[in-house]
């Protein structure tokens, strides 16, 4: 199973406090937790020709991850219908955290993805609300995180075709922050956690998460469906055009 | 409550066909069966300024309707994102038809929106799944309709968060031809039959369907919710930034 | 509008802390802010004969109401099997905090209903999630009361067809706390806050909710489907048996 | 992966006709196919003690495969309330065809799970309408049946979580043909075909559904969530009790 990690990679070069947490970048620190016999894990950045998401690259990704922040913009039209183009036939995506407001997610949600922040460093706690759910497999009840940004409703995004985390947030917050989508062929998961300042991604259990849904995003193996004009395939009465 | 319809009014004026089944348009023919004591409705129609849309219009518009089919690529990407942004307000949409193809529902969408097709005059049968549904307000268990265009699955929408309507066609396909979604403070419902050549709205129980959609599609009255930065609501422990 | 409030109406015998704050019961006191020139509002309680659910009540009833907590054991199951089939029907049905242990509601979910539970007296804040929908009609980001039991997640039952309310608890919990569902050809919704030693059911937001939900759980006007053996709409092709 | 076909075995013993499709059973049948390194697979049949579902069995059981039809009331109230109990453990189940009336799919579903149907012998479409769902994976746009019992709408269950395929009838009817269910910890996959008279379980494409579907139910690896009495997570305010 192939699995690109995409990120911005903008932060670990400006803030010496993001370095500091994480040196080979957020991609780095994704790919290497992905990285086993099951995975197979690349990387690719905004800052690489066609944001490392050439037609190649993508046509042999089974799932990809996505992070960014502050160059939601800087990512090109083109890329955008590229890879909108790739999960609707089947590729599967990981949106993280501040990824809700990246091109992408807000083109194949179709809404505002707007939300309630504050960077506060405050708990944060996740509960399970879909115990059958295959991203909740070995989890406990809940995943605590002492110091997050905060991400409130409403959030503003369709309701999600499965639901298997709420966020308590210290401040009196509530989020959706683990939301299950299927589009086209393709199947979308937005989990929200990883605030840059944290080293959030090196929690075990928000590990098992993020490894939880790749394995759950795998394509399904199947033609793309036909569209466009179809002859009958049953007779149609005489009297018809 | 104050109600738009929209058409492309296209075919009308090119096809003796059509102007002879709607000879006020479709927009007309819609007009007219929800111009009641509990409707203001108006018309607008893409070679108006704006489209007809202009932001008085839509600001004043509850619910709007949207018929168009060989003109889509014509409707500017600006009166597309109007729409949209108040659709996620709280106006109400209703999609009719070849409308599935149009800029401003597949951007609410996030999909292809991609269907099979085929013009042979068939029969099309509408099944209720849905009885509690106030779309299926007064309906008897199924619609028949002697002549339609045929649409048929793989329908690349996302799953509709209430799906009131299947069609069985003659020619052996199936169509998931009502389906109800929910965008931001906003509703939406996609009805499939309504080909030009046919006087489909001229049918009495798909009228009843689109004036129960209208009411169903009714703004909700809230403040719009707030986004961004926000203050915690309960005072966070000593020891955090 | 027929609705039909019911009450277990035991701790208000029971407990003077209860009677203090409901003295006409809590049916009392929900019949008492129902009571408009919309509704007409009867109330029955499970001391009554057939716990006041007698045939001819809820043939007459268009929604009811359920409050119930210590005596769910006591309602009789040809009773529960009455209103469960009058539900099918078209019947609305809302059922109030403590009624998820109830046996309509449990029998309705087919599922456990369990949760955790803690009662200290403290904050609750209920977060729109669904800013579209009719039951938010009116209402504010969310609602706070100052002392609720608690109830958190996981909460077993199916996913919601409509979730429209998220709770936020002091004590460091999350529920689904406004769930709709649809079944047969009635519509149910689950409100969470109503414990008996708060008045939270003279809080002004909560009567809106309560109110904006008996009008969205009201029947459609539809024949009830008919099952069972059915002559085929078409020529079946010749050579079939 | 340990799997038990349950079956009622009465068809088969009393009907010539269903003996020579399934000498060995439809369970024989069923078990056959899914016999492979991937699937432990054991039969349990109405008629054996415990109907076979003994609590050993149900416990070492990870996906339940159920057919019945004319003997649903011989199946005791206790071994179903078992077998429920399973299931919201986390034990898959796949409902079979005239298994929609099973006590155990009603008392899951909450709904009466009544429908059409006509033994007619006519040709049924399966069109896939969610080509992302594990459950689709390696089938083409549709299969088709020649001769199967028709089954239509109404179908008076819940929305389909997850709605995976829509039959088309020769007769003029449609179904929702392949539903998916998530309740407790446990998954529930209904699927239409299988009528006792035709060799529909020999059909490759319909076996694919089932092993598709036996993948897709296996349990999660999780403890069971904690119910009742919780003590806060968090310190509350002074000021409460």
């Amino acid at each position: 199973m192939n699995v690109t990690v995409w990120n911005e990679y903008r932060h670990e070069k400006l803030h010496q406090e993001v370095r500091d947490i994480y040196p080979e970048g957020i991609h780095g620190a994704l790919a290497s937790m992905l990285q086993t016999q099951e995975f197979i894990v690349r990387t690719a950045t905004l800052d690489e020709p066609e944001h490392g998401l050439s037609e190649n690259r993508l046509s042999s990704t089974d799932v990809l991850l996505w992070w960014g922040h502050i160059a939601h913009d800087e990512v090109e039209d083109a890329i955008v219908e590229r890879v909108k183009k790739r999960v609707l036939e089947g590729m599967g995506l990981i949106v993280l955290h501040s990824g809700h407001f990246s091109k992408i997610f807000k083109a194949l949600m179709g809404t505002s993805c707007d939300l309630k922040w504050r960077e506060a460093g405050e708990k944060e706690r996740l509960w399970v609300i879909d115990p059958s759910h295959p991203i909740a497999d070995g989890l406990p009840e809940y995943i605590e995180l002492e110091q997050e940004e905060m991400y409130g409703e409403h959030f503003d995004i369709p309701a999600p075709d499965e639901l298997v985390f709420l966020s308590w947030f210290e401040g009196g917050e509530v989020f959706r922050s683990g939301a299950a989508y299927k589009r086209g062929n393709g199947k979308i998961f937005y989990f929200r956690p990883g605030h840059e300042t944290y080293p959030t991604y090196y929690n075990e259990q928000i590990q098992r998460v993020i490894q939880n849904a790749v394995r759950w995003a795998a394509p399904t193996t199947r033609e793309y469906p036909v569209y466009g004009n179809a002859q009958p395939l049953e007779k149609l009465s005489a009297n018809k055009a």
